[in-house]
């Protein structure tokens, strides 16, 4: 993450400090141009991209943050094996606006990336990952303790929080999130709406691998094999997805399907010899009202649901010769989340 | 706080939702015009006026907010005895442009009023003053346990919050808090450096009564036994400011002469009868790291330090015939603060 790569030929700026920023961000705004925010944690992928592509066709320029925030990772948890790629992002963000350009299209281009250190973004005290730390926080209960919150307890206090002052700095027009981290787009949205925050939240849906995995920066951990018993999250939730599609409503009979296929897939798994098969924990599997993040007993047609979930993948027991299994050979436990929005049923 | 009284015949615009004022603060920036806020409770007097005055001289636009926000107030504490003032409250800021009109004045006069209902501000949840009350709240800690948090456990977290959606709201350049709370100008300080807030802190001089008095909303609930009482705080702070001055850095030597003032005074009044007396308790007496609000053993001459204190003044047990009791016949408890900022001393 030197400053060399930045100093590179390229018509993207970027930003470490608050101040330059703001003098770019207040140009725009005399100048009549809208600003959308894509807040990353680096390691880009096409769900990344997408979200930008997103924000080229709704403003004139793109703000790209690219911060891997620490307050949002447990004290046991991957803060330091988070991959971090900036060469490749940037070269990722230069080639989108190649791309936007040479489609010919009218609208934005990345225009800035906000790379800050985090004394910049925790200048008082050293960023806390306690639950019961100390510092400035943004909190958004309860539904910060629901589903990924359970097991993650201090996850969406630091999401919270550094949004909260990543949207101060970048003060857009719009902000971008994926889909695909659905609690998040609940707990931001929520955020904006309670703080009066003058930046409109765009939601962009889940880029899945051509099989159905959603894409996630932490699945270049998986290899081959993990990565295709993984795929049973999203099978699962698109069994009780059609569970409430035939017409079920009711808790048991959605999410039944849905553990009946991650049930099923795990035996399998379990029958096989320890260089054949990938183990995995499925944390929970949910159907959540979409803004209070209750669970339900049955599905009112008129709200809809989400029905979500999260797996843990154990590291790889053995692995063969020659085997393709990821960053880190296999040895990374890596967590899968996944959802899918059961719209309202207009009648 | 009925509308009619905003529909009278006058220049300030009072704003009740946050769409048109943000189309209001919209046309201000485009017009390169600067705003300066001061966030009240209502119930003004002198000192936020002056609070006000200092605005004027420095934007060309003033935005007073009145609002008595539920958050701040503990379980037991005195949210429903507040004053709500709201006609004499818009003659004062009508009262103070017509000052500023009359010495001819070249800065800002109050252009506007954002009176919120509680809805606006806590648009989801229902205002929570429980320690473990669920909702969307700022906190800033450590400094929000020490001296006023101390007795007061929800009171920053609240004001942080309300602060925190006025700024969005308002998107000022300025905000003026007093020195008055002395505390709540470290939190806020804190919460704006560490939320990259966009809007810069001022802090204006507390103002007091002839005799010294701290000017406060909760005064009026004094009268005349109970305030002329009340000012043994100031006088304390005063004996370990001198202290100070003279040459004393530790501890017990500048509180030590605070400390005897508040003694001496209480020891006289239990000397008098019920219906000649006022009697109170002394919170605490504090003498405290000008930003981490740690209790300081020795000061610093190159630091400074904030002395601070606060008394409860209990009812009266008796009033005589014809006697000034205040609002609330005397007995309304009235918590006393005041502090004094002890420089650093430049060799």
């Amino acid at each position: 993450m030197s400053m060399s790569t930045a100093a590179s030929p390229s018509p993207i700026q970027v930003f470490r400090d608050p101040s330059p920023l703001r003098q770019w961000r207040r140009q725009l705004l005399l100048s009549n141009k809208s600003l959308g925010f894509v807040p990353t944690m680096g390691a880009l992928h096409e769900g990344h991209l997408s979200l930008m592509r997103q924000a080229a066709a709704e403003n004139t320029d793109i703000l790209v943050s690219i911060y891997v925030n620490p307050t949002q990772f447990g004290v046991n948890e991957d803060l330091s094996s988070y991959p971090r790629t900036w060469d490749s992002d940037v070269a990722k963000l230069q080639a989108l606006n190649a791309e936007l350009d040479a489609q010919g299209k009218a609208g934005g281009r990345v225009s800035a990336i906000l790379a800050p250190t985090s004394r910049v973004m925790y200048p008082s005290l050293p960023p806390s990952s306690e639950v019961d730390g100390d510092g400035s926080f943004v909190t958004i209960t309860p539904i910060s303790r629901r589903l990924e919150g359970a097991s993650r307890p201090v996850f969406f206090r630091g999401v919270a929080t550094v949004c909260m002052k990543l949207f101060n700095l970048a003060a857009a027009d719009r902000a971008y999130f994926g889909q695909k981290d659905v609690q998040q787009t609940v707990v931001i949205k929520r955020m904006v709406k309670d703080f009066h925050i003058d930046t409109e939240v765009r939601i962009g849906a889940t880029v899945r691998e051509e099989d159905g995995l959603a894409m996630s920066s932490r699945n270049v951990y998986l290899g081959e094999r993990r990565r295709a018993v993984g795929l049973v999250l999203y099978r699962a939730l698109r069994a009780a997805e059609e569970a409430y599609a035939s017409g079920k409503t009711r808790r048991e009979e959605i999410l039944g399907a849905a553990n009946e296929v991650a049930q099923g897939v795990l035996a399998e798994q379990q029958a096989l010899s320890p260089s054949e098969r990938a183990l995995y924990e499925v944390d929970y599997i949910s159907l959540a009202d979409p803004e209070s993040l209750d669970e339900l007993e049955v599905v009112d047609a008129a709200q809809g649901a989400i029905l979500s979930g999260a797996v843990k993948m154990a590291p790889l027991e053995e692995s063969r010769e020659g085997e393709d299994c990821g960053l880190g050979d296999g040895q990374v436990p890596v967590r899968l989340i996944d959802n899918l929005i059961m719209k309202p049923l207009v009648s």
